[in-house]
């Protein structure tokens, strides 16, 4: 009988039947707590973060160690070898007879935030409740008392609700829950909070360098994003590379009154329009020689999850308010995992009420290049330039340009070209691949999406570079969550969810 | 022997000897007075006055009539029937004898303006001299005690140095010369000082109507714009009209990640380089269909002036720091003298430091059209209107655009149209004409430029409509005097010729 028992046991732990207990009786746990959770979440969310400012980025760091404390994880700062720069928070947790071990990564910076631009009543960090989204006519409401039922449609408000304060919030109360429910996790785990994430992660490689040792690990989970547009989980083997330009075009050395010059003194905001224009098709298809060369074709299997992919283009448009998309046809999900060349900005003289009739005397864009595997972000970089310059520009990387220049060549631009980064995708048939897939299958009811590669970036090559280790990303957001604008929020239902995700992949 | 004299008197007087007699008295006077003079200006330079603040365009126009009163004039308020709007400054000196009645006209209103587009240490309203042109290295130097040389080649930096407190300086100093050196002036006179011309001058009719009698004239002498690229002065004839437009493009309802949506979602930034690209050529042409019609060809004496410009092409690329004009060829002159599509400005969220990695909402553009005799400004507007319809734009007057539209048109853009006005050419053969060609030819020993029409515009059609009066435009700024834009300035040695113009233009 015994054997039996146990051979059954097994059985449904290899099913995953224990697992969607140990979830039931999280999702218990949390319904029963939910008050305490929040409290303590509105706490993190009340600490500026800015990544650039250094006093509450390190006020946020503390924070974050009183909640590892608190859970009895002995929390450390790692240092990058840069003085100054904002450390990470780590800690660990040696699991008896576990033989693989995994770090949970999310990152505690925010985005910078220009409070004018938020909704009245709604500040960065004073994080308010709302009944519903904003752009569904949402209102402000009082926190909720402690009687009071927590409806998971109300909203949070603040900036880095969801990215990335709710992915450190959720790793540790997944970790809490799973705890107070009496389990321990299936692997040793590894917490590490990033601090500059939103700069661009500056110095991340000098962390994982300094602390290659302390960092050895199985695999990294990577929790920061949003779920599937349809709503669905998704598991996320890969980002997309990016790199930043900008292109500032040269005209007269001085503004100039567009009646006495106008249409013999060239118009830096035309050329630029006529540059740009050169880039892309009228169906948003790079024109730039070699522009989608060198692309890493996916794999059947990648090829097979993509396929898969619901479609939420329609939905898509019909939320951001738009009738035709770019690409001639092609789908979001197929755009995604090309390269990509997009206009962040333009800006030359003045428009609306500043707007004088003048002929500005330069005029710049601000681009970004986003790169799949296969890409190299400089290379990448240099088919622009090269584009430029087939278009009959002399480029320089001066700010000023020498009166030389300006008599020897009739088209002048300055190219700047950033760091940037490649594209990364951990291979979706490793045997860790596949365990993570099950754990977060095991965590809902219904068919979550596998996404070869996200549209957006994250470093995460450096994860490869320096510690041979592959990433897998399982976001939590809402897909609204006004990521990286004003008005971020998240909705309280992906942070229940959230836990239940992480409790499955620290018990898989 | 007294009736020799008397003789040989009159005759000197016929040909401009009695003068340049005046003139050289003038400039004598001018000579042991600079201070004094730069002083005043210096006053008027620190009134803001930026045309849209209704309290700085009074303080203006009320430190107007005190130097009016100062002189003798009585000086009044002309109110347009519009509540609120900016009064034109208006005096008027009976002179016994005289036949004629002269209006000398500038303006007090200025551009707006971006004081952190200025130059270091430059501010609008707190104008600086400089030893020379900021292009030519010019550095701040303290104001000239009283005691020092002023070096005619500085310059003074400010708001409307040039653009037109330097008219309004210039007319009243020349009066007041005149008076010092014991001279009447040859005309009844009257002063009109406008308070919005670069607003478009949307009360003058108004005022023109309302004041009707009182503004009887022979002529309106302009004083405003700069003399010829060549240094020499200039008599203008006509202006070209202008009308602006600002165009805006709309894309998603929210700024979207530009990972997530790049180069699926549509891109504003792009769309508008596209949209503007389809509006010229590479050399300039404009390819809005009918943009070239309606154009009324110069006379044989307006040909013969122009065949006689002196060229400044190559002077000024050289001076401007540009290779190659636009207008495959044409000349400066030449393209003046066509319908002109300018871009003033262009903006789509953020570049430099402010850049991040969006899809912007939106896009904008601030166009000018200078139209030249025959155009009408609405009918040439409209022709930017259908051309934008042309590249499949839905063109609405809304700023808010509904869901209902979003999902109905592919492309959406708001045109705003300005009221704008039509170009006016006063005929060079009219008698008043020749009187005033003469009146300034005698006030230097170069060749004056006779100019049909002037690249830059005035509202010149309305005293025209309403005054039925003939108009001509007597400019005194240096050319390169950055009007309408940051850094504007004038040099001071154009002040002391202006004086002398007016002088003769009073004496005429």
């Amino acid at each position: 009988m015994k054997r039996l028992l146990l051979a059954l046991l097994l059985l449904a732990s290899t099913l995953g039947f224990t697992q969607s207990t140990i979830i039931e009786q999280a999702r218990n746990y949390r319904k029963s707590n939910e008050h305490a959770l929040l409290n303590e979440f509105m706490g993190l969310l009340s600490i500026p973060n800015i990544v650039y400012d250094t006093v509450g980025i390190q006020k946020t760091a503390a924070y974050i160690m009183q909640m590892m404390e608190k859970r009895g994880i002995k929390a450390e700062l790692l240092q990058p070898t840069t003085k100054g720069a904002p450390a990470a928070v780590y800690g660990e947790v040696k699991v008896p007879n576990a033989t693989q071990t995994v770090i949970f990564y999310a990152h505690y910076d925010g985005q910078p935030v220009n409070p004018n631009q938020w909704a009245e009543g709604i500040e960065p960090f004073k994080s308010v409740f709302l009944d519903a989204s904003l752009e569904k006519g949402g209102k402000i409401i009082p926190a909720p008392k402690s009687d009071e039922k927590i409806n998971p449609e109300w909203r949070i408000y603040g900036r880095s609700a969801s990215d990335d304060k709710a992915g450190v919030f959720s790793i540790l109360s997944a970790y809490e829950v799973l705890g107070k429910i009496g389990q321990q996790p299936s692997v040793n785990m590894k917490f590490f909070f990033e601090g500059e994430e939103e700069a661009g992660s500056p110095h991340l490689a000098e962390i994982l360098e300094k602390y290659k040792d302390k960092l050895k690990s199985d695999l990294w989970v990577i929790c920061d994003g949003p779920v599937h547009q349809s709503g669905k989980k998704q598991v996320v083997f890969g980002v997309r590379g990016d790199i930043n330009m900008e292109v500032k075009v040269y005209a007269s050395k001085r503004p100039l009154h567009s009646g006495h010059y106008g249409n013999w003194a060239p118009n830096p905001a035309m050329l630029l329009s006529k540059l740009l224009s050169s880039m892309k098709d009228d169906n948003g298809r790079v024109l730039i020689k070699g522009f989608y060369d060198d692309v890493v074709p996916f794999t059947e299997t990648e090829r097979k999850a993509i396929a898969k992919v619901p479609s939420v283009d329609e939905q898509m448009r019909n939320e951001l308010g738009f009738m035709r998309a770019e690409g001639g046809g092609k789908t979001l999900v197929e755009l995604i995992n090309l390269p990509s060349l997009n206009v962040n900005g333009i800006s030359s003289a003045n428009v609306g009420k500043m707007a004088a009739n003048v002929i500005p005397v330069s005029a710049t864009a601000a681009l970004d290049l986003r790169l799949v595997l296969g890409n190299d972000a400089q290379r990448q970089a240099q088919k622009v330039i090269d584009h430029i310059k087939a278009q009959g520009y002399y480029v320089t990387q001066n700010e000023s340009i020498t009166d030389e220049e300006r008599m020897r060549y009739p088209l002048i631009a300055r190219v700047s070209v950033g760091k940037g980064y490649n594209a990364q995708r951990t291979k979706m048939d490793l045997p860790i691949a596949q365990k993570v897939i099950k754990a977060v299958q095991a965590s809902t009811n219904e068919e979550i999406v596998l996404m070869p590669s996200l549209g957006g970036s994250l470093p995460l090559f450096l994860f490869e570079k320096y510690l041979a280790t592959p990433t897998i990303t399982v976001p939590i957001a809402n897909h609204d969550n006004n990521q990286h604008a004003e008005n971020e929020n998240i909705r309280i239902q992906n942070i229940w969810n959230s836990i239940e995700t992480y409790v499955a992949l620290m018990k898989m």
